[in-house]
C-alpha cells in the first residue's frame, strides 16, 4: 500500500519480515503517527498480535507465520522440536477467534515436517511463510481485479470498517476493487462509515485512502441510509469474517444494517472475502458466535488533543454499554460475494467450498 | 424531572424563571457537570440560547419567552416599546432554525399588545411567558400518558437521540412515555442509540434515565439493528421536529436507518410529538430542507478525561466529514404518532392539523 511520508509516497505491507525480524505498521497508533514496530524474536511478535499493533485475520495470519520462522531459527539444534512447539502455543494463545492464526501456525508446522535436517526445517520454515503472505497478496489482488469490474467511472462508494491492506498482507479485500478502480483512473468517491464503536473507518479506512490520494469523505454511520435513499450511492463493498453454509455473512457490527437498507434502496451490496473465510460447517447465521466486547469501547473514544493521544468518556459515569462486535446479514441482502475466484452469488457458497 | 444531587433527588425543569431572573440546567456540561445557568438579564439569555446552554426546540422557545419577560421587566417607561422591540430582534437572532423560538417571541409581543398601561404590559408579558412553558409541560404529560398505553410491562424500548426532558420543559416527548411507564411501576429497559456524530443519547437521554433510575444501556448506533433482528426489542420510540403533510417526518439523522430496520422486522415504530410541529405548508417531505452542519461534529469529539473535559479528533488530519443533521422517514415507515391529542396514524396528520 501507498504511504506518504512527507513529499514522498512509498510502498509498504502491512507485515513482512527481513532476515530474522518481522516489521509491520503498527496500527494501534494510526492515524496519528505512523510508525514501523520492530519485532526481533517470536515472543515480540506474539506480543504484537495480542496487543493489536497487527490486526485483521489475514494480517495476524502472516504475522504468526512469521513468528513461527523465527522461533525456527532462534532454537537451537538440541532442543529444536521443543522450542518450536513451545514457541506454536505462545503464537497460538495470542487472539481467540481468528481463524487464519491457527490455520498459519499449522501450515508451518507442517512445511518443518517435510524436513530431514534441523537446518532444512529452518529453511522450509521461513519459505512457508513467506508463501502465506504472499497468496494473501496474490488473493487480495485478484479480488481487486474481480471487484473492479463493478465499479464504473463516477461511481460514489460505501464502505463500512476497515477491510483494507491494513487488515492483509496488502490491498485489502473491500478496498483491493477500490483501489484498483482508482489505479485505471475511473473518478471514484468513497462514503467512508465512521464504524462505531472501534471507529475503525474514521481512523484507518480514512487514512488508507488519503496516503492513495483517493476522494472520500468520513460519514456518521447514522448518514449512511441517509445518502443512499438520496440516490448517492451507487454500490456498497463491505468485507466479511465469516461466510455460513447459507450464505448469510458475520462482519463488523452495523454491516447488517446498511445491509438492509441498500436492499430497501436497490443498491447493490457485496461482501468481498477470500474463499479461506468460508466456514461450511456451520449451516446457519444464526449459529454463527457473536463476540460481545469490553463496554469501554463504547463509552470512551481515544484521538488526539493538542498533540498528545487521549481517552475521553463521553456518557455519564454510571451508565452502562453493550457491546457486539459482529452481526449477521442474510444472504437475500447480498448481492454477490467478490472472491479471489470471481463473483459469485450467495447461493453458491457450496460450491465455492469445494475449491478449498 | 428528577435530578439526583448527592444523596438526594430533586425535580427541576429545563428552564423556569424566579423574579427577574432565567435559570436553566447547563447542557453544554452534561453529562459530566451539573449546574443551574443563572441568567439576569435578557441579553444573557439570548446568549445561552446561542451557546446551547438550552437547547431542544420547546426549550428554546420557553426560554425565549422569558428573555421577554425580562426585556419588559427592564424597559424604562420612557422608551419601552424601543426597548422591547429590540430585545425580540436579539433572541430571534439566537438559533435560526427552530421554529418555536420565534413563535413563542410572537405570542409574548402580541400578549403586550394588550395592556393599556406599562406595568400592565410587563405583567402580561410575564404571565405569557409562564403559560407557554406550563402549556408545553401539559402537552408532554399528554404525550406521556398516551404513549404509555403502548408500553407493556417487561417492554425492551429502542430510543434514538434526545428527545427528553432537558429538550422540552419537562418529560420530553418520546421519554415522556418511558417515564410514565417507569412511575407507574412497569418493568422496562431502553437501549439507547448513541446518536452520532452529537452523542445525544450517550451524553443526555442515558443521563436523564440515569437520573430516573430507569434501567437502560447505551449501545452503538451500528447495533440497534442487530438487537431487532434477534427479538430483543418490542417498541421504537423517537422524537421529531417537523411533520409535514404526507406524514413523513424530518427527525435527528439515524431516524430514517432506525425506522426501515424496525419496519423489516416487524416492531412497532412510534414518533412522539407535540401537533406544534405540524407543518401543513409542505406537501411532501422531500421538500424539508436538511442542514448541514460542521464536519467537526464528526471529526472530533468531547468527553472527560481524567476530571477535565477534552476534544479529541478521531481520523486523520486532511481526512474531511460530511454531516447531514437530519433525515427524512416516510409515513410508510411509522406505526403511529405519540401526540397531546392521541395516538394518530400518519395518514390522519391533516385532520390533526385543523385544531391547531
Amino acid at each position: 500500500m501507498r504511504v506518504r511520508i512527507g513529499d514522498e509516497a512509498k510502498e509498504f505491507r502491512t507485515v513482512w519480515m527481513e532476515s530474522h525480524i518481522v516489521k509491520m505498521i503498527n496500527q494501534s497508533k494510526l492515524p496519528h503517527v505512523f510508525e514501523i514496530y520492530t519485532s526481533f524474536n517470536h515472543k515480540q511478535t506474539a506480543e504484537a498480535i495480542k496487543t493489536m499493533i497487527v490486526r485483521g485475520a489475514p494480517a495476524i495470519g502472516a504475522a504468526a507465520a512469521y513468528g513461527m520462522a523465527q522461533a525456527c531459527m532462534e532454537a537451537s539444534n538440541v532442543e529444536f522440536d521443543e522450542y518450536v512447539k513451545k514457541a506454536s502455543e505462545t503464537l497460538r494463545n495470542t487472539r481467540p477467534t481468528a481463524y487464519n492464526l491457527f490455520y498459519a501456525i499449522d501450515r508451518v508446522l507442517k512445511a518443518i515436517e517435510r524436513g530431514d535436517s534441523i537446518k532444512e526445517k529452518k529453511v522450509l520454515a521461513i519459505e512457508e511463510a513467506n508463501r502465506i503472505a504472499e497468496e494473501d497478496v496474490g488473493i487480495c489482488r485478484k479480488i481487486g481485479e474481480h471487484g473492479n469490474k463493478l465499479i464504473k467511472d463516477g461511481y460514489r462508494i460505501l464502505t463500512h470498517c476497515n477491510a483494507g491492506a491494513l487488515a492483509t498482507v496488502d490491498y485489502g479485500t473491500a478496498l483491493a476493487p477500490i483501489r484498483f478502480a482508482h489505479y485505471e483512473g475511473k473518478r471514484i468517491f468513497v462514503f467512508v462509515d465512521e464504524t462505531r464503536p472501534r471507529c475503525q473507518g474514521s481512523r484507518l479506512t480514512a487514512w488508507e485512502l488519503l496516503q492513495e490520494g483517493i476522494d472520500h469523505a468520513i460519514i456518521a454511520d447514522n448518514a449512511a441510509g441517509y445518502y443512499m435513499k438520496k440516490g448517492e450511492i451507487n454500490i456498497c463493498i463491505v468485507g466479511g469474517d465469516r461466510v455460513v453454509a447459507d450464505g448469510s455473512v458475520a462482519n463488523k457490527i452495523g454491516t447488517y444494517e446498511k445491509a438492509v437498507l441498500a436492499n430497501e434502496n436497490k443498491i447493490p451490496f457485496y461482501v468481498a472475502l477470500p474463499t479461506s473465510t468460508i466456514d461450511i460447517n456451520i449451516k446457519c447465521g444464526k449459529n454463527i458466535p457473536i463476540e460481545e466486547r469490553d463496554e469501554e469501547e463504547v463509552t470512551h473514544i481515544w484521538g488526539l488533543s493538542k498533540g498528545e493521544l487521549k481517552k475521553v468518556r463521553v456518557p455519564p459515569k454510571g451508565s452502562h454499554a453493550m457491546n457486539p462486535a459482529f452481526d449477521v446479514t442474510p444472504a437475500r441482502y447480498i448481492t454477490g460475494f467478490i472472491t479471489e475466484r470471481g463473483i459469485k452469488k450467495p447461493k453458491d457458497i457450496k460450491k465455492l467450498f469445494k475449491y478449498l
